[in-house]
C-alpha cells in the first residue's frame, strides 16, 4: 500500500510528542512565532508593500499564527486520541456473517479538511471518507476518525501521503482487520494576471482523489473495498475517478510549472525557508526543496505593480470618448449586465487567495454595450491580482468601469476567502458577497432589484 | 427590533468577563465539570443503566466537556475580538454612490454555527447569514462576524434571541451604518417509541428562519434589507419563508407539548436543574422553568426496557412457521428489499440523537415478502430507542431481521451523528453507514453489490 512501516509510524509519535508537548493557547510568545513574522515581513517588502501599512501590519502575525495552527498536527499523536475511545461491542452472536464489533464495515464519510500542500505552502481543501472493520470485539468512537485525520491534515502534505499516514495511523491505533481512505482532494491552481487574461478557461482548481487501505482494504480489487466504494457513491463520490494509488505524484501541484519561469528573489527565497524551519520541517526534505521557490512564485503573482496610471490613462480616454457622444436620453435606457467575470485575488489580511464571481450592471442606451467583456473582465484582474480586501477591490472596480460607463453602475462580488478556513475558524462552505452602487443604482432601489434578478442562482465562478 | 439594549449589552459582556476570565484548556478538574458528571450519572440511573457499562463510564465527562465546550460563549466577549480587527477602507472618491468602507453593503453567508436550545437543552444547527453597512470608512475582518456569531450561538438560546444579540453586539463593535442578520435553524423533533410508530409520517425537525436588524436594517421594508435578501437567495434561503421578527416563540420548541404527557421523577429533574446551574445559568430565569422537564422526558424516550424477550418471543414463531413451509429453494430466490426505514436513536457515548435510514436486504422465493414494512419499521424503532452506538444497533437489526426473514440478511444503516456537530469536533455533513451482513450476503460479494445498488443516492430519512 505504500504506506508508513510500523517504525516510522512510531518514530512518528514519538517526534511528535519531542516536537510537541502540550499545546499552549497564546501562540504570541512563541520564538517559532516571532521568526515566522520576521519571514513575512521580508516577503511583503519582496511584494513591493509597505509594511506599516494598516492593513497589512498584523499580517506577518496572523500568517505566523495560521502557519502554526494548521500545522499543529506535528505536536499531537494519535496514541493520545485512540487511547480510551474504543468500546468492547459483540459480534454477531450465531450464525454465518459479519456486524457490530466483529467484521461488520464502518464508513464514516465528509469529513471536511484542510491541509497544507508541502510543494507550495497552499492550502488545500480535503473531503475525507474512512471506513474500518472492526476487529476484536472492538469499535472506536466515531469522532475519533475525524481527530485522527485532522492529526496528520495538519501538516505539511501531499494527498497520497496523507492517506498511507492516515491509514496507517489507524491501523496501529485501532488494530482493525482493514482501515480504508478515501481523500476528495481540491487545490487552487492560480493564474497570474497575464495567463488570467490570455486564457479565460483557465481551470482553476486541480481535483483529485486518492485512496489507501491495510488489511482486507489492502487490494483494490477485494470485495471489501468495493463494498466501502459503492457506500461512497451515495455521497457524489464517482466511483470511476479513482486514481490508482500512488499515480497522483505527477499531476497535483502545479506550482512546478510556474516556478521556473521567473527567477526568484534570494531574500524571499530564504525567508520561506526559514518558515519551513519554524514549522520543524527540513526545508532540504526532498519534497520541499522547491517549495520556497514555488511559494515567492505564487505570492509575486500578487505583488504590487504602478500600473494604475497607465489603465486610469485608457480609462479616462474611454470615457471622455463616450461623454462627447454624449447627451445620453436615460428614459431610453436600459440595463445591461456582464456576469459572472472571474475573480482570483489575494487576502492582504492572511495572504490567501480568495477567489469567486463578479457581475457588472450598467444602464446603456437601446442595450447597446459600448464594451466588450475582455475589458471588464481586464479590469476585474487588474484589481484581483494584487493584496487585496474584498471590500476595496468591489470599490475599485465600480470606480473605475464607472469611468468607462457612465455613473450609474452596480457592483456585486461574490467569492469564498480561503482565510476563512485555513484557519482556526474553519468555515467551510461559506461565502462573502459585497455591494458598489453608483449613481442611479445607489438611489433607486427597483435598479438594483432589476439587476440583483438577473444574477443567475447559480454560477461556476462563484464555486 | 426587539433585541438588547445598549444597557443590557455591557451587562452581558460584564457578566462574560466575571464568569469565565481566561478560557483554561483541561476542563477536567473544574468543579462544575464534576457537578454535571454526577448529575449525568443520575440521569444515566434514572434511564435503568447501569452506569459502569464500559460505553458509559466515560459518557457523564464526555456529556459535561460536551456542554461546557457548547456553552463557551458566556466566558467570551464581542469587544476581545472585534478590537484590532477594524480597518481603514476608503468609500467612494466621487460621485454619487457607496462602495468600500462608506456605505458598501458587504454579506458572509453559510456560516455553520450550532446552539443549545434553552427549552430543552438540545442542540440545534444554524446557517447564519450577517450582513453590514460599513460606516466611517472602516470595515471588519470578515471572520469575526463568525466569531461574534459563535459567542452568542455558544450559549442556551433561542433564534430570536440569538439573532437578536449578535446583531446588537455586531452593531456595538463595529459602530456600523446597520447590521443584518438570518438564521436558519434546525431543530430535531424527536417522536417518542410508540409515536414513531403510530405516525409514521412524524416530521422530525422543525425548521425555521428569524431576522434582525439594526440602522439602515431596522425596517424588514428597507430597501437595504430588500438588498440583502436578495443576495441570500442564490445560498437557498427561501425569502418567501421568512418570519416576521419575534414570531418564532410558540412555533419552535416542540419539547413542551410532550413534557406534560409523564411526570418526569423528580431527582432527574434536579440533576438538570443542577446542570443548568453548573453551566452558569438560573434554572429559575422563566425561559428555563421547564427546561429540566423537557430533557427528562426527551431522556426518557430512551430508557432502557425490559422488551426483548417479548420481541424475541414474536420472533422466533415467525421464523419458526417460515421454517416450517420450508425447504426454500435457493436457485429461484431473488433479493427484496425494505429502503429508507426511518431511525432514531440516542449516541449512548455523548447523550445526543442520531438519525437516519436503515436499509434491509434479504431473500425470499418469487420476490414475495413474508412480512410487512411495518414490523421491519417496529424493529428499527425498537432498537433505535434506547442508548446505543450504531454499530450495535446495525447487529442487533440484522439478528433480529434474520430471525425472521432467514439466515440471508444485509443491513445497511446510514445516520447522522448529532455528536459530530454539537462538540468541538464540529463536522457538519459527515454521515456516517455501518453494514451488517449475514448468510449468504457476508460470502457472495455480487448479491451485497446487487442490494447496495438498489439503495438510491438520496432518501429522505437520510438528511
Amino acid at each position: 500500500m505504500g504506506a508508513l512501516d510500523e517504525g516510522h509510524y512510531y518514530l512518528e509519535l514519538e517526534n511528535g510528542v519531542k516536537r510537541g508537548g502540550n499545546v499552549k493557547l497564546s501562540f504570541e510568545d512563541e520564538p517559532e512565532i516571532l521568526d515566522i513574522e520576521d519571514a513575512v515581513r521580508v516577503l511583503l517588502q519582496g511584494l513591493g508593500e509597505d509594511i506599516e501599512r494598516e492593513g497589512l501590519r498584523k499580517t506577518p502575525l496572523r500568517v505566523a499564527k495560521a502557519l502554526r495552527e494548521g500545522t499543529r498536527g506535528y505536536k499531537q499523536t494519535v496514541k493520545d486520541i485512540v487511547c480510551g475511545a474504543l468500546f468492547p461491542e459483540a459480534g454477531l452472536e450465531s450464525g454465518v456473517g459479519h456486524a457490530g464489533g466483529a467484521g461488520g464495515l464502518v464508513i464514516v464519510r465528509d469529513l471536511d479538511l484542510f491541509s497544507y500542500c508541502e510543494s507550495c505552502l497552499f492550502p488545500f481543501q480535503i473531503k475525507c471518507h474512512v471506513g474500518y472493520v472492526p476487529y476484536g470485539h472492538r469499535v472506536v468512537g466515531l469522532s475519533k476518525l475525524s481527530r485522527v485525520a485532522d492529526i496528520f491534515a495538519k501538516r505539511l502534505q501531499d494527498p497520497q501521503r496523507l492517506a498511507n499516514e492516515l491509514c496507517t495511523a489507524l491501523q496501529h491505533g485501532i488494530k482493525a482487520t482493514g482501515i480504508a481512505v478515501v481523500l476528495q482532494c481540491s487545490h487552487i491552481h492560480l493564474p497570474n494576471f497575464e495567463t488570467a487574461i490570455l486564457d479565460p478557461n483557465h481551470e482553476g482548481w486541480v481535483k483529485i482523489l486518492v485512496t489507501s487501505g491495510t488489511g482486507v482494504f489492502e487490494d483494490e480489487k477485494s470485495d471489501t473495498w468495493t463494498d466501502f466504494l459503492s457506500l461512497l457513491r451515495f455521497r457524489d463520490v464517482n466511483v470511476e475517478n479513482i486514481y490508482s494509488r500512488g499515480s497522483s505524484e505527477k499531476s497535483w501541484c502545479r506550482s512546478h510549472e510556474f516556478c521556473k519561469t521567473e527567477p526568484a528573489n534570494s531574500v524571499m527565497l530564504n525567508a520561506v525557508a526559514s518558515i519551513l524551519c519554524s514549522l520543524g520541517e527540513d526545508p532540504l526534505r526532498k519534497e520541499l526543496v522547491e517549495t520556497p521557490a514555488c511559494f515567492v512564485n505564487w505570492l509575486m503573482k500578487f505583488r504590487n505593480t504602478n500600473l494604475d496610471m497607465k489603465l486610469n490613462g485608457f480609462v479616462r480616454n474611454r470615457r471622455d470618448s463616450l461623454t462627447s457622444n454624449g447627451g445620453v436620453d436615460h428614459t431610453e435606457d436600459c440595463i445591461c449586465s456582464e456576469l459572472n467575470l472571474t475573480l482570483w485575488s489575494q487576502c492582504e489580511h492572511h495572504l490567501l487567495p480568495f477567489h469567486g464571481a463578479v457581475h457588472i450592471g450598467y444602464y446603456c442606451s437601446n442595450g447597446a454595450s459600448p464594451v466588450g467583456r475582455s475589458l471588464l473582465q481586464s479590469i476585474v484582474h487588474f484589481y484581483g491580482f494584487k493584496l487585496q480586501v474584498q471590500e476595496r477591490l468591489t470599490r475599485q472596480i465600480a470606480e473605475t468601469v464607472s469611468s468607462i460607463l457612465g455613473e450609474d453602475v452596480m457592483v456585486v462580488v461574490e467569492a469564498n476567502h480561503m482565510c476563512m478556513i485555513a484557519r482556526g475558524i474553519e468555515k467551510f462552505g461559506s461565502n462573502t458577497a459585497t455591494f458598489g452602487v453608483l449613481g442611479r443604482f445607489s438611489t433607486d432601489s427597483a435598479a438594483r432589484a432589476k439587476f440583483l434578478q438577473i444574477i443567475p442562482s447559480s454560477c461556476p465562478a462563484r464555486d
